[in-house]
C-alpha cells in the first residue's frame, strides 16, 4: 500500500493544479503530448536510470548508445511526430549524439545548405543513415569564431576543398557526438581561394567509413576524456579531431550564403547573410526553455524535500519543524520557484519572437535583428547563469542528503552548467548586449527610435526623473510600480555608463575599461525583460481557479527579490528610498507567506515523473528515507561486507605489520 | 627541454616571491615543513592521482586504502612529526578514513574522554590498532544534534549501556570511515537511566571484529553510496549504522564532564562544560584554514590559465589578448584571489585566538566564550561559502577546458563543498551570529562591554552618526575609512534588525520572521571581521621587497569589492553615498591594473606542486594545450577506435536494421 507523505501539503494548494499543468506546459496540446510521452519513457524498463554514476567510461557509454538506439527503434515503431520524438529524447534524459545530430547538424545543413545540398543530405539524416556532429569550437579557440585555425583551401585542379588543422591549437575540440560516433561532421574552417582569406565557413565532412566506422585517411579523431561529474555528460562522446590535408568536393562547402565558383571566386548569393540570426534565435529559445526546465527540476527536488525533512523546533518530543517553514529556507527556495516560472513565461515568448523574426527574414525586414540579437543573447546569458547557481542552491536547500548523488542534483548540476559557456559564454553575450545598449543611448536624440525590448528608453526623460510611489509595503505589488523601477534602473544605468565612457577619447578603450559596469548595466536590461514578460503574461487570461493568483504572487517574488539582491542600483541611481526598499523586504516576506501553503503544489505543476526526476529527495510521494536507505545497499562497496583491498591494506596497520606489507 | 610559457609573467612581478611564500606558509618553519612534505609526496610515484576519475568506485576505493597505508608507512619509517604528519595526508589529496580517525576520532576522546580512558585508548588509536570513526548524525538528524534518536540505555543489572537505534530515522549516516573501514566509532546518542533521559552524549563503541573485520553482533553497517562528482569525496566511505541492543561497559561513556555511576546516576565531574568549545574553536580555524586552501588552489589554476588563454583582439593575424587582460575576467578572478590571501590571513588569526581561548578556559576564564562562538561560527560559514562560489565561479573563469575533469576544477568542487554543510549549516550559524550579535545590542545600554570583535558597537552613537570622508579614489586607500564604513554599516544594520525586533510582542516569533534579514546582519559582520583582520596584519612589519605592497593592494580589492557587491547594505544604512561608492569603483579598477602583473607571481607563493593542483590547465609551466591532447587520448573510450556496443548500437542505425535488433 502506498502512502502520499505530501498528501497533507498538496490538500492546502489554493488553486487548480492541473490548470496550470497546461499554464506550465504552454498549451492543452503540449501538455498532452508531454505527459503522455513522460509516462510511456518512464513506464519502460529499458530506459530506467539506475546505476548510471556506478559504471565505468566504457560501460556508461555503451549503455547510452543502446538506448539511443533504442529511443530510435520506438520513435519509429510508434510513428512518432518530430515534436514527441523530441519529447521523448528529452524524458529518456541522457545526453548523446543524437543531441548534436538533430539539434546542430540537421539544422546547420537546413540553415546554411543550398535546396540541392539539403536534397542530397537532409534524407540521409532524416533516416540517421548518417550521423552527424557540428565542429566549430577548437582547442585554443572558442567564443571567438573568426579566430578559428582550421583552414579550408581550395585547389582549383581537382575541384576540391583541402581541409587542414595547421597546428596543435587548431584541432577540433569539444563537438558532441564527434569522439566515436559520428560518420559526418559541419566542420567549420577558414576559406582561402586563390591566395585569399574569406572568413570562416561550415563544410560537410566525412568523418569514419561508413562500412566499418574506421576514421578516413588523414582525420585523426578520438573522445576528449572525462568531464565534470559522474554520469552527467559523460554520456557524450565530446571529441577532438585533427586533418592532415583531408580533401572533399567543392560542392560540401554549405553555399547558401556564400559560394565557391569552379574558378575559386567567392560570390554572395542573393540570400541574406542575416538569414542566420534565425537560427539564432532558434538556438537560444531553446536554451531558454531548457533552463526552466533545468531549475524548475531542481526547484521540484528541493521543495518537496523541505516539505519532508524537519529540523529544530519540536515542543518536548513532538514533530519537529518542517524546513520550508523556514524563513530562510524561502527566501532562497521561492525565489527559484518564481524564476523558473519566469524563465517558462520567457521561453514562451520568445517562442513569439522567433515566428516574428522568421516572418520578417522572409519579407527582408531586418530593422529589428540588432535588437532581437541584444535580448536573446541577454536572455540567454540571465536564464543560464541564474540556473546553474539555482541548482546549486537548491543542493544546498538539501542539506548533506542533496551532496548524495540518489538526491538527483549533483548530477543535473554537472549536467547543465555547461550552458553558461556554450553558445556564448555568457559573459561575453552580456558585453554585447552592453554595446548595443550604449549604442542605443546615443542615439536617442538623433530621431531614430528605440524598439522592442529597448523600447522603454524612449522615455529617458521621464525615467531620468521619475519617483518612485510606494507608500506602504502593497503598493509593491502594483505592476506599474515595479515596472516603473525597473525600467528607471537600468535607464539610468545605461546613461551614466555612457557618459563614463565618452570621457574616453577612444570608444574602443574606455568599453574596455569600463566593461565590469557595463555587465551590470546589460543584467539590468535583461531583468527588467523578464520582469515585463512576466507582467504582460498576467494581462492575458489565464483560466483555472486560483491560477492566476499564484502567478502573480510569483511575478511580485521574482521582481522584489532582484530588487533587493541588486539594491545597490536602485539606491545609488536613485530610483528608490531606503524606506521604499525596507517595505519592498517587508512585502516579500509577506508574498512567502502566500506561497508557502502552495509551494508543493506549484512544483507538481512540473509534472515531472519519477523517473525523469531521478530524485530520492524529490520522490512524488514524500518516502524519503527508507528509500535513501534501502538505495545506500545497492553500491558496489557494499557487494561485500568486509571490502576489497581490506587484507592486503587494512589489516596490516591494524595488526601492525605494516613494515613488510607490498603496497 | 622544458619551457615556461609563463616565464614573462613571472618577470613582471613586483615582490620577492619566496618572502611571499613564507607570508602564505605563516612561517619559515611552516613553509620548510609544506615544501619538503609536498616534494616528497609529488615525487613519490605511490602517491600518483593520474585515472581516479576513470576508476569504478570498487577500484577506487581500494586505491585509496592502499595510498592511506602506504602513507602511514612512510609516516612511520620517515618518522614524521605530527606536523609533519598532518601536511603529507594534506599534499596526498585524497579523502580517506584516516581523516576521521585523526581529525575527529582521537580529538573526540582527547577532549571528552577521563585520564583513565584517554591512558586507554590513545595508545591504540595513535599506533592504529583500531581505527576510528566519529558517528553524530542520522537519517533524520543533522544540525539539531538534541534531535538525535539513538539511544543509550543504562542498564544496572550489567553496569552496561544499551546502544540502540529505536527508528529507521535513527540509523547512523553521514561518518566518514565508518561505512567499510573503522573498527570503533564515538557515538551520540540520548543517555537514558532510570526511566530518566539526561541529553546526549559520546560512546566509544566497537563496529567490527578486530579478527574478521566483520560487524559484531547486534550491527549493521554499510556505505551510503555515491557523492557528488567523479573521483571526489568517493574515495571516502560515508557511512550507515543500525545498532540492535548493542551493550557495551559503562566505561566506555566519554566521562569527562558527565558521568553515569554504578548505580545509574548522572552526576557532573568538576571539569567545565565549556570545555567543548575549545574544540570548536580548535574544528572551525581548521575549516577556515582549509578554505583558503581550496580557494587558492582554483584561484591558482585560473590565473595561470588565464594567462596562457587568448581570446579575440588579435591586430591582423597577431597573438589575441591574453584572457586575464580582460577588465571583466580581474573583476571576477582578482576578488577571489584576495579572498584566499584574506581567509589565510584570518586562519592564522584564529590560531592566535584558538590559543587565547585554551588558556582562558585552563584559568577557568569563560568570559570571552560567547563571543568567540559567534565569531568563529560566522566566518567558518562565510569563508566555506565564499569559497565554494568561488571554486565554481574560476572554473567558468576557464571557460569550456575548466568543465574537463583533468581541470583539477570540478573535482576540487565536488570535494569541497560539503564544508558548506558540515559542522554546523553555514545558514544555521549566520542565525547563531545573528542572535548574538542582537544580544550584543540589547546590552549596549547597559554598561555590560562589547567584547572581542564586537567590541566596534560600543561606539555605537559614533557609528550611527558618521560620515565617510571619501572625497576621491584614493581615500577608499585609507585603512581608517575603510574600517568605519565597515563598522559602521554592521551597527547600523544590527541596530536597524533589533528595532524591527523589538516591535514583535515573541521574540521567538520575530527571530523567526526576520531570520533572513538577520542573516544579512551576520554576514556584514563576519565581511568586518575579515576585513579588520586582513587590515590589523598589515600594520606588522612584513618583510620582502614589494611584499607588503601587494597585501595592501589585495586587502583594499577585498574590502571594496565587498563594498561594490554589498552596495544595497551601504547606501540604505546611508554609510556612503552614491557618489563615494562611485569612487570606490574606480578605486576597485586602478588596483586591478596594478595586481594584474603580479598575479601569477601571487599564486606561485602558495607553492603549489603541480602534483597537489592535478589541473592541467594550473600547470606551473603553462605547457597547457599539448597537455590536454596529450591526456584525452588516455580516457578509456580511446582504447579501441571503434567504440564497445558500435556493432550492436550504431550499426544496426546506419544500416536501417534496426527493427531486428536485440537492444
Amino acid at each position: 500500500m502506498e502512502v502520499d507523505h505530501l498528501a497533507d501539503e498538496r490538500s492546502k494548494a489554493q488553486f487548480d493544479v492541473e490548470e496550470m499543468k497546461i499554464v506550465w506546459a504552454g498549451s492543452r496540446h503540449a501538455f498532452q503530448v508531454s505527459d503522455r510521452i513522460a509516462r510511456l519513457v518512464a513506464s519502460d524498463p529499458a530506459f530506467q536510470k539506475d546505476h548510471r554514476a556506478r559504471l565505468g567510461r566504457k560501460e556508461l557509454f555503451k549503455n547510452t548508445l543502446r538506448k539511443a538506439a533504442y529511443a530510435w527503434k520506438r520513435i519509429n515503431e510508434l510513428r512518432l511526430t518530430e515534436e514527441e520524438a523530441s519529447r521523448l529524447r528529452f524524458f529518456v534524459d541522457e545526453p548523446a549524439f543524437t543531441d548534436l545530430h538533430w539539434g546542430m547538424f540537421v539544422p546547420a545543413i537546413k540553415g546554411q545548405g543550398t535546396e540541392e545540398q539539403q536534397q542530397k543530405w537532409l534524407p540521409l539524416a532524416h533516416k540517421m543513415q548518417i550521423i552527424g556532429c557540428y565542429a566549430q569550437t577548437e582547442l585554443g579557440h572558442g567564443s571567438n569564431v573568426q579566430g578559428l585555425e582550421t583552414t579550408a583551401t581550395f585547389d582549383p585542379q581537382t575541384d576540391e576543398f583541402i581541409i587542414h588543422s595547421p597546428t596543435l591549437t587548431s584541432s577540433k575540440w569539444w563537438p558532441g557526438g564527434l569522439g566515436k560516433v559520428a560518420t559526418h561532421g559541419v566542420i567549420y574552417a577558414r576559406l582561402l581561394t586563390n591566395g585569399q582569406e574569406h572568413g570562416v565557413h561550415g563544410f560537410i565532412v566525412q568523418i569514419r567509413s561508413l562500412d566499418d566506422h574506421l576514421p578516413l585517411p588523414g582525420i585523426t579523431v578520438g573522445d576528449i576524456g572525462i568531464k565534470f561529474g559522474s554520469g552527467a555528460y559523460n554520456t557524450m562522446d565530446n571529441g577532438v579531431l585533427r586533418f592532415d590535408q583531408v580533401r572533399i568536393p567543392r560542392n560540401q562547402m554549405l553555399m547558401r550564403v556564400s559560394q565557391v565558383t569552379r574558378e575559386g571566386k567567392v560570390v554572395q548569393s542573393d540570400v541574406p547573410r542575416q538569414l542566420v540570426y534565425g537560427t539564432m534565435v532558434f538556438v537560444r529559445k531553446t536554451i531558454v526553455g531548457d533552463a526552466s526546465n533545468a531549475l524548475s527540476r531542481a526547484v521540484c527536488i528541493a521543495t518537496r524535500y523541505s516539505a519532508v525533512r524537519r529540523q529544530f523546533g519540536s515542543q518536548k518530543g513532538g514533530l519537529e519543524t518542517q524546513v520550508i517553514d523556514y524563513k530562510t529556507q524561502q527566501n532562497r527556495l521561492f525565489p527559484l520557484l518564481a524564476s523558473a516560472y519566469a524563465f517558462r513565461v520567457v521561453g514562451e515568448w520568445m517562442e513569439w519572437l522567433y515566428t516574428d523574426v522568421t516572418q520578417r527574414l522572409k519579407a527582408n525586414d531586418f530593422s529589428t535583428l540588432p535588437e532581437v540579437h541584444a535580448c536573446t543573447a541577454g536572455l540567454k546569458s540571465l536564464t543560464t547563469s541564474a540556473t546553474a547557481d539555482g541548482i546549486e542552491e537548491c543542493r544546498k536547500l538539501c542539506g548533506g542528503h542533496g551532496y548524495l548523488h540518489s538526491s538527483g542534483l549533483p548530477e543535473l548540476f554537472a549536467v547543465y552548467v555547461p550552458a553558461c559557456t556554450y553558445e556564448g559564454d555568457n559573459i561575453v553575450l552580456l558585453l554585447q548586449v552592453a554595446r548595443f545598449l550604449m549604442k542605443t543611448v546615443s542615439q536617442l536624440g538623433s530621431g531614430k527610435k528605440a524598439v522592442g525590448t529597448t523600447a522603454y528608453m524612449g522615455r529617458v526623460e521621464q525615467l531620468m526623473q521619475c519617483r518612485c510611489d510606494v507608500q506602504n509595503a502593497e503598493d509593491w505589488l502594483k505592476p506599474s510600480i515595479v515596472m516603473e523601477a525597473f525600467e528607471a534602473r537600468a535607464t539610468r544605468m545605461s546613461v551614466a555608463c555612457a557618459r563614463n565612457l565618452s570621457k574616453f577619447g577612444n570608444q574602443e578603450e574606455g568599453f574596455l575599461e569600463l566593461s565590469a559596469d557595463l555587465v551590470e548595466v546589460a543584467v539590468a536590461h535583461c531583468q527588467l525583460i523578464v520582469v515585463s514578460k512576466f507582467i504582460e503574461k498576467l494581462q492575458q487570461d489565464i483560466p483555472g481557479k486560483g491560477v492566476k493568483n499564484q502567478l502573480e504572487n510569483l511575478c511580485s517574488v521574482y521582481a522584489l527579490n532582484i530588487l533587493h539582491k541588486h539594491l545597490g542600483d536602485f539606491l545609488s541611481t536613485g530610483c528608490i528610498t531606503p524606506m521604499q526598499a525596507s517595505l519592498a523586504n517587508d512585502q516579500l516576506r509577506s508574498l512567502y507567506s502566500q506561497v508557502r501553503p502552495n509551494a508543493v503544489a506549484l512544483v507538481d505543476a512540473f509534472n515531472y515523473t519519477d523517473h525523469f526526476l531521478s530524485s530520492i529527495l524529490g520522490r512524488y510521494d514524500g518516502n524519503v528515507y527508507p528509500k535513501l536507505y534501502e538505495d545506500a545497499w545497492k553500491d558496489p562497496l557494499n557487494d561485500s561486507i568486509v571490502p576489497d583491498g581490506f587484507h592486503e591494506y587494512v589489516q596490516p596497520i591494524l595488526k601492525q605489520q605494516l613494515r613488510n606489507a607490498k603496497l
